[in-house]
């Protein structure tokens, strides 16, 4: 006899920016529920005050109910800002006691602050992926990468994701390197330097991306992680995808790869590019916090969690 | 008999982004030549490397020239982004030498970076004020307050800088508050949390402005700010122009009011706004490093500097 199917419940919440195409929210939950999912709505999940989801009690109380939802997966409707203003005031116990009974929160951008700033207060692992509006409530199809691999996350499943190596960046020497798995939107895990909720990771393997930064304030910002002794104590950096940026003129040369030529002469550690990650249709889940296995050769490069103890109740 | 007029040397030097704009910068040495100064120009001050004025190694040089000038004044060209880069490799020896023998360091913008680098490695004084290209370069004629700011400040005789508070920050009860006057660009300050180029400056007086950030990621910023602990250890918060952002629909209320009010709810120090100083036309010479008072009563505020020991040579 096969176990009985367990029925997965998916908790929307608002931490962040307001909903502004609840049209995409409500196409992502059918999609959702289309999937076999419940799909529970925190009360807040459309609340606005000013260009937030809420004022900050209002986001920190939808923090706290989707903590005590008990669902499987907490998963945030968008990012936008809003996180860095709750991190003295998040409810740090509640959210590790969520996770440590199977809870999964699940988001990212402005989400990388709640992240982060888990890790740093309690170690627990949360996720970096898709957020409901952006990602399944796109018109057309959602990237079917990124739906594969929320529903392994969904099912407890997934063990890791491999990607590509741009063809510059094939390794000849078989790379392996294990670590804690941290980081996400570059720009707010460098307004947490100097600050409480920097995970003090060493040995760590740090993933970056961001969005509509342009590459000289991508250097400025890694400048900030490399002179804080960030960058020094991780085994590996792994670069998703920097969009959205535009070119100007007086650039004359100076771009991306200028910037990832530059912290490969920083750094000793190996710089990777291409993960699957950022504001990009294609993205994968990764667990933030938790130890992972990055091995490299040719030009395939893998992330490998194995199975994390998940879903215990 | 009156003493003997000594003619002042202003030495320009271009630390950061290239310049593009090289009519500017002609206009502005004309200008400075027309007040009765000899200026000299360091020979990579239009050199070119992608967006910056020169390679790392070319506007290093470019600084330990300017050092070594032996001139009343080491004035920048324009700002930009490129200083971060050199921190680690600043000359901070022969600077601070440098400033003992008279030469005021005097820029803005990018220069922020080797300011408070500068303060945090030798507790010397430099100073932020205008940019030759931006200030003195413009078309049509540069602003009087700027240009009598830095009359004074090349003749030694500026010891303080007033301004008009605006009408809903008027204050019943005078302030007077003593300590060190840091700061500067905002972005460029809190991309030194966390490095050892953070000036380490208790009982101070923090000025910050910014230009082309919106409200939110001024809020970021001074977030990590009030986070790093930086916010609580200042006697007074000066806040000068934050110019050149674009409000969104979607902010619905939030910005730069609401973060000035959100701002004075974090911290207990008192926030004064309405500095003539920034990415405008209007601004006036700070001593960063020096000890200064500044006052306050009904709507008029000063900061006071008092006769700074210069002009050794």
């Amino acid at each position: 006899m096969l176990p009985p199917v367990t029925k997965k419940r998916i908790y929307l919440f608002s931490p962040s920016s307001a909903v502004r195409n609840k049209a995409a929210v409500r196409r992502g939950i059918a999609r959702l529920k289309a999937l076999g999912h419940e799909v529970e709505l925190d009360p807040a999940v459309f609340a606005t005050h000013m260009r937030f989801a809420g004022d900050d009690d209002t986001r920190l109380a939808a923090i706290e109910r989707a903590a005590a939802s008990g669902a499987d997966i907490a998963l945030i409707t968008r990012g936008g800002y809003g996180l860095t203003r709750l991190l003295p005031r998040l409810p740090y116990k509640a959210i590790a006691r969520a996770i440590d009974h199977g809870t999964e929160f699940v988001g990212l951008s402005d989400f990388t602050a709640f992240q982060n700033a888990v890790l740093a207060e309690t170690g627990r692992t949360t996720w970096s992926g898709p957020a409901v509006g952006e990602d399944f409530g796109v018109e057309g199809e959602p990237d079917e990468i990124m739906q594969a691999c929320f529903e392994d996350l969904v099912e407890g499943q997934g063990e890791g994701s491999g990607w590509r190596l741009p063809a510059a960046e094939g390794r000849e020497a078989p790379l392996q390197e294990k670590g804690v798995l941290w980081g996400g939107n570059l720009a707010i895990v460098a307004a947490l330097a100097g600050t409480p909720w920097m995970p003090k990771i060493k040995g760590g393997i740090l993933f970056l991306e961001d969005v509509s930064e342009h590459p000289y304030r991508i250097e400025r910002m890694l400048t900030q992680l490399l002179y804080a002794g960030v960058l020094e104590r991780q085994k590996a950096i792994v670069l998703g995808h920097f969009t959205n940026w535009v070119p100007v003129p007086h650039d004359k040369g100076f771009k991306l790869k200028s910037v990832v030529d530059w912290l490969r002469n920083e750094v000793k550690a190996p710089v990777l590019t291409g993960l699957p990650f950022g504001h990009v249709p294609t993205k994968v889940c990764l667990p933030v916090g938790a130890k992972v296995t990055l091995a490299a050769e040719g030009r395939d490069a893998f992330l490998i969690w194995g199975h994390l103890h998940r879903h215990h109740h």
